[in-house]
């Protein structure tokens, strides 16, 4: 058990030690910026673990030549409301921002927008996308697939992924935003309670012997996930992998390198539906004020994104010591 | 404990018994016939539960005046690819039916196509929609809302629905259509449990204590069904609530009607996307190669369904004595 040492970092210095960083690399000053302060973003709304704990590999996987930092998304089919785009593996976070800005003005146009993207690189925080829909006024969707990090129902082999699913709804008050890989545990909440010394709370995944296990080391060391309620994880996984890979023309999870430094070349799902904002505001606002008066400490989701957001603002930005200084390291 | 006795019942015989007490209630005939030919369909894909199992409370729900045999769904709005429907109380397999249909006339004309539909019924067996988007070769993604039926994550009160969501893609040797609650058990799995005297293989549901029961009974009683992946499945409930009202205008979980004979004016969403066919086969091929060649018997979703057709058509379907007692005294 190894305890984690949180520093308290101010939002400026966390973006200007990402940009520094990316600057050395070669991208293009305006994307860098967009992508330093989508890194910086999702640090401070709680998930580190999918924003500044990922950084390095994210450097690394440039310097290994995976992810081109000058490369940007191209059309290759246009049916309407419905796009396929080349990410020509540029970095997974403006691709995918890119995407949903796309399928944003496809619904301003269509009612409903639906971009694919195929070539694409680890998108980081899923969730960005949604607020980002959120914040345009529109109903985001969007999935990705992953390299083969999960088991199917009834096997112990790892032969699907479990393709983070994000669906958000604009509200006034606070966007409602669900981010969630298929798993019962994302690879990165996995990770962080290993950092932090801690046994997940649930069995979330298998063991070398193929046992269900709490221990987040022995699941990072087989990459053997558990699906959310087994069966129906399992199945929703295969489903969100084949439609992704249809609609984008790209690869599926079995033609995916499971070497997180290799993970490339994945494919993606972006979709945007008008709404009467109003009318979205009313609906929610009642469905939240329902949920909120249950027994209990029900939260909905993004509630929780919303409280970090606030506090790592007046606080600073929690960041393991070592991540910062490993990241520090790269500027 | 009280044992299922099951009858092997032809194809004919069924959809005739069906029609014929659909004759009598008014349904217009081309109406009947579809609508008759949807619940043989399911019960003959091995999904009584959600087919013929359902049919006598939908014939008492026409009785009493919540299902509208003559109310076809009506246009209440469209932006290009987005459109809402009013369902106006019809009977819930043939709007959902007539829902999918437009969003597929939809999708040939936009790539994509979106129906958002309110005040419907009951759609019965959800897979339905993703088999028929299936055949006319696109890919189709739908869900509905519920009453509320399941408990949100830290909660023990029913307040949130476990909103059925059926994904398909068209593949020539084998539709590939997820169907599934996001409860770890389908309303109609409790009960066909309780109808095998079986419990349930893992924990389902809260019993009158509030604790994780398998005894598919005391589910009944409380009508507390648990999420899948519980905080994940919690999640995934209040967005797919969230997304058809806010789409559809119609009402959201906490609004509707907990009693099974009067739960009605849910809101569904119906979407379809073009694909290249023969791009589409190669990848979905490939994927359920990869998937049978795992240790243990890994099924895809929709693999169970055609297996049930096949051996059903050749040897008649299965049907508890009871309920065909029940629908034949409804001729």
């Amino acid at each position: 058990m190894s305890a984690e040492r949180r520093l308290r970092v101010s939002y400026q210095d966390l973006f200007d030690t990402l940009l520094a960083a990316l600057a050395r690399t070669g991208m293009e000053p305006d994307r860098a910026a967009l992508c330093a302060k989508l890194v910086a973003d999702a640090t401070r709304d709680g998930v580190a673990s999918h924003g500044v704990n990922r950084f390095p590999r994210f450097m690394t996987m440039i310097r290994s030549g995976v992810v081109d930092v000058r490369a940007r998304p191209a059309l290759v089919a246009a049916h309407g409301a419905l796009e396929r785009w080349d990410g020509r593996r540029g970095p997974g976070n403006l691709n995918a921002h890119d995407s949903m800005a796309r399928a944003i003005v496809l619904a301003a146009e269509h009612g409903v927008g639906c971009v694919a993207l195929a070539n694409t690189n680890h998108w980081m925080r899923g969730g960005t996308y949604g607020w980002q829909a959120a914040d345009a006024g529109v109903i985001g969707i969007c999935w990705t697939n992953t390299c083969p990090n999960m088991v199917p129902w009834r096997s112990s082999d790892a032969r699907i992924g479990n393709n983070p699913l994000v669906i958000a709804v604009p509200r006034p008050s606070g966007h409602v935003v669900l981010d969630m890989a298929v798993s019962q545990f994302s690879v990165g909440a996995v990770t962080m309670h290993r950092l932090r010394g801690e046994p997940l709370p649930i069995d979330g995944g298998l063991d070398e012997a193929g046992r269900p296990t709490r221990d987040p080391a022995a699941i990072e060391a087989t990459k053997k996930l558990l699906p959310i309620g087994l069966w129906k994880g399992s199945g929703l996984a295969v489903m969100l992998d084949l439609v992704g890979a249809i609609l984008a023309g790209g690869l599926a999870t079995h033609q995916i390198d499971s070497d997180p430094e290799r993970e490339t070349s994945l494919s993606q799902v972006f979709i945007a539906c008008r709404v009467d904002a109003r009318e979205a505001a009313t609906i929610a606002d009642a469905v939240i004020a329902y949920l909120h008066e249950s027994t209990g400490a029900v939260r909905y989701p993004g509630e929780r994104t919303l409280e970090a957001r606030t506090k790592n603002v007046a606080e600073g930005i929690p960041i393991d010591e070592r991540v910062w200084d490993e990241v520090r390291k790269l500027r």
